[in-house]
């Protein structure tokens, strides 16, 4: 008997291990393909020879944790203790899982707004829980009547990922308060708070939940460093929660991995004092810009990007063909990969649409554009 | 409503902090305060500047788990396919974590041979099972008839820590023969096989599952790089499974932590073609008969250490004290730290033993020796 019945392999193995086989040019798999920040390099490779080879604390490395806690202080004013607020994670996956297997119990629900992220669902799967999937609206703003209507006794969370894996839509300051009123009926029910693209936004700035008073008492937030530092191999993430939601995590976070990698932490603690954050925003606001401008003529219609570095097309007027197979022709003809939205939904709701990454080399991107613009 | 409302702060975790606290030599968690091997560096710092700062596949990166292929073939004369049989996990912590909560559900039964490694019980209830704790012998091998009397329809796994943490025990070919024979009555009983001392044995060699052919389809194995390889903190750990049970385990995997840092397993994947696994053994018998002899007049007596990096001692001609509080004390009055036996009971059973962890310099084990040969 499986837990996870329905599970094959992630369709970012999937793409990926599909565009290498084609030699295509992969802009579906979220990491970056230019190097890691020469800074961050040095500093890793200093480290190499002091003494951090050995476990660090169960919650982390103490720097590491200061600096999470300062870095959270200057962008959002909201004050953590590192000691009973903070927990270092093998990324922001892990830092979900463990969210989700403290706190949900067989027969619990799970509120999961669609396309979601595709580890969401499995994880409240392996804790005996029941993931009710809601869609968005078309345009991916939130719809409150369908939270409101999935919302019951048996709520225990909701997840809410902000900036939006995978539209790289940003929720909107009435979209919270929206949420914060619809929740004061629903005390109990806890939020999980994904915002691994919290430091990647452009339209307007990303809301955190760290800057939600209303909310904060149930609001678990999963980030991770990887996406933000261009390290995603490094799994270093971490999660920030009230001390009494927090203590459960850790002694689940405990027995399931212990302790996250040293070599990687102590890089990472010492960078935070030189990179900035807002730098990397910039960064990939021209790659997005970039990627925006070389595609605009083409075939392919481009949808709102406010955040993230994922840029969401329509491609209604090349082909009629579901967006699986229009992903996997992709590739296999025209040498691009890209990942098909429709899998994000339990439903598989399909509005023709593809996600491309644009975390590459501006070559790359040009490349890339080069071969869209050939498609019509 | 709490998962593991019993659970307190990992008892590595107290005596290592009280340890530094009080500037004691800390023998209690296991980790080597040796340098990691000079071949290991150069490789790492050699790494830094490759390609390699971005997701590894899912289940591990391929050189290393051809490596690891290669590594059992050699030990244990065993084939196992790269691309069904294997798993690279956030360290064993992890690998258990995982195995245990993608096969054990609501009700089921994990049986559990006391004194147990601190994380099996907390990973059963995660996943909302029913440990049953059993006793070893007063030797620490294993009683079958306790086994055999535990069993029964509801139980889903048996976990066996071989070489033994923390005790130091290996299993006889008897004992492997006594379980094959009871098992064969058993026939839907997982095994979840914990060999991350499988490379630290002295007095006979350790018995692999690996060589277990009667057993091998219903075997789990998890193992861990931290350990043999001297970098605890890295969290490099690795499971081997027939692809069957394989199959669900990379499923939980895939959403649990998705992949395992980049860097450490680039790095161990090329030092496993020069490091040589024998050596570590070799290293670590001279170790333990150093620790030995330095205390074998001291009023500690010694129990037998078949392999590990663990050395159990009886104080009852020192106290009578309960073996927690006595740590505590020898701590603080004595300045050396070690892990008290009885926590590892469900029910506390307390011989007055502590373990020492010999996974240290010489000049530690010299001063610490120094200080234990002072009390009486
Ligand atoms: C863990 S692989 C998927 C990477 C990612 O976050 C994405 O592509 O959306
Ligand atoms: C994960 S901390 C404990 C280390 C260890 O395996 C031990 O000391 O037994």
């Amino acid at each position: 008997m499986s837990k996870l019945p329905n599970i094959t392999t992630s369709i970012f193995s999937v793409m990926s291990q599909l565009a290498n086989e084609h030699g295509a040019i992969n802009l579906s798999q979220g990491f970056p393909n230019f190097p890691v920040d020469e800074r961050l390099l040095q500093i890793s490779e200093r480290l190499i020879r002091e003494n951090i080879h050995q476990y660090t604390p169960m919650a982390g490395l103490p720097s590491l944790l200061e600096k999470i806690a300062a870095l959270t202080l200057k962008q959002y004013q909201r004050n953590i203790n590192t000691a009973t607020e903070m927990l270092v994670t093998a990324g922001a996956t892990q830092g979900v899982f463990t969210a989700i297997n403290t706190f949900v119990n067989k027969g619990d629900e799970v509120l999961i707004l669609d396309p979601s992220y595709d580890s969401y669902e499995p994880s409240v799967l392996v804790a005996g829980g029941i993931p009710v999937r809601i869609s968005l609206n078309d345009d991916y703003s939130p719809n409150f009547n369908r939270i409101e209507a999935a919302l019951s006794s048996k709520t225990k969370m909701i997840v809410i990922n902000n900036p939006h894996n995978p539209t790289g839509r940003i929720w909107t300051n009435a979209e919270f308060e929206a949420l914060e009123l619809l929740l004061e009926k629903h005390p109990k029910v806890l939020i999980l708070g994904d915002e691994v693209y919290e430091y990647i936004s452009f339209s307007h700035p990303h809301i955190s939940f760290h800057t939600r008073p209303k909310l904060m008492e149930r609001t678990i937030i999963a980030s991770s460093f990887g996406k933000s530092l261009h390290v995603t191999g490094w799994k270093v993430g971490y999660l920030i929660a009230p001390e009494k939601l927090m203590a459960e995590m850790k002694k689940v976070h405990q027995f399931l991995v212990f302790s996250v990698n040293s070599f990687s932490q102590h890089a990472i603690s010492e960078y935070l004092d030189v990179v900035d954050f807002n730098e990397i925003s910039k960064m990939y606001r021209q790659k997005r810009d970039l990627f925006q401008s070389l595609i605009k003529n083409s075939s392919f219609e481009l949808m709102p990007c406010d955040g993230t570095y994922f840029q969401v097309v329509n491609y209604t007027k090349i082909s009629t063909m579901n967006d699986v197979d229009f992903a996997r022709e992709l590739i296999t003809k025209h040498g691009v990969a890209a990942i098909p939205i429709s899998v994000f939904y339990n439903d598989a709701t399909d509005r023709h649409m593809l996600r491309f990454c644009f975390a590459k080399t501006d070559e790359t991107l040009i490349a890339a554009a080069e071969k869209l613009n050939s498609i019509m």
